[in-house]
């Protein structure tokens, strides 16, 4: 069987939520015991990772990403050519066994949605299940 | 039920082509009205990445590979040492949900294909579709 | 169908290791003729990647790591913040079609484990195969 959903986030600009909850919660709604989970972020300037979920971690995280993609660079794209930069080097696509019922993450592995755009923005995360 | 089909592309080097179209036209072909599709492509010195199809965009890019790989800096892997790791860096498979026979991508999502190679190559990128 | 099986790896630091094979003989293990493997790790601090298996490439892709993130950097993140942040630019999650029973790989791509941690580590690699 297949199941799809979407997840709406309201972001800030640079906001780091961990949305491992909020899956897990649409695995559970469709009761799938085994399978697969697919989670799509519809953007070109927000991006996922799995990853710890710790805010000195994440800091870290952003200060090479400011160092490979700085906000303050004259790019040829207009506006927000780092955010675009950024999401392309994170990934927009993860794929996630379940098993038990339960996404099969380690014990440090969290989902993480990043916001890369310099504004506001509403992001859509489609999430596909596969199984039964 | 599954479907796997296969696009084939003539490269140049540096070439950023846009295969969208022709994955839609597979989903299309095989009818599948909800489902994942995979891509897949078989290079090492080749990758896929989900962004804004936008030529400014893509010197954006491309400046920081350079920066990261560039072409003419000594690597012990001989030749095309710059293409393998640019191809490193960007994704080699993708994963898209489908819905009423349209692959969900966001407004500004394309799907790219970056030949990273020294010369012209001949690139094979399987497309796997599960769903009815 | 859908078949899920575990790879373990007693890993040392800096290792990186082909797992290729180890996953084919899985697809050979539940027959799957045509299909889509997913190749999960629960790490944090490990990475997949599919790429050239070949020793003086492995070396200058971590040369770049090396760059990026490097060991001896003070950090937020206390002891491994370098590997997390290695891993975070990696994949944790790789998905390769099958077809006449085999992984659809091309002629020089490997799927290959890194391990980014600084001690030894005993890595999970989750396979689900979907397909028959």
């Amino acid at each position: 069987m297949l199941y799809r959903d979407v997840l709406e986030y309201k972001t800030k600009t640079q906001e780091k939520r961990d949305i491992t909850k909020d899956v897990q919660e649409l695995v559970d709604k469709y009761g799938v015991k085994d399978g697969l989970c697919n989670i799509f972020i519809q953007s070109t300037t927000a991006g996922l990772m799995i990853n710890e979920d710790d805010r000195m971690l994440m800091a870290d995280i952003e200060k090479l990403l400011n160092q490979l993609a700085p906000a303050e660079r004259l790019y040829q794209h207009p506006e927000n050519a780092h955010s675009h930069i950024r999401a392309a080097i994170f990934k927009n696509n993860l794929n996630i066994p379940i098993a038990d019922g339960k996404l099969l993450l380690g014990t440090w592995q969290n989902i993480m949605l990043w916001e890369f755009d310099v504004k506001e923005r509403t992001r859509t995360v489609v999430v596909t299940i596969i199984g039964g």
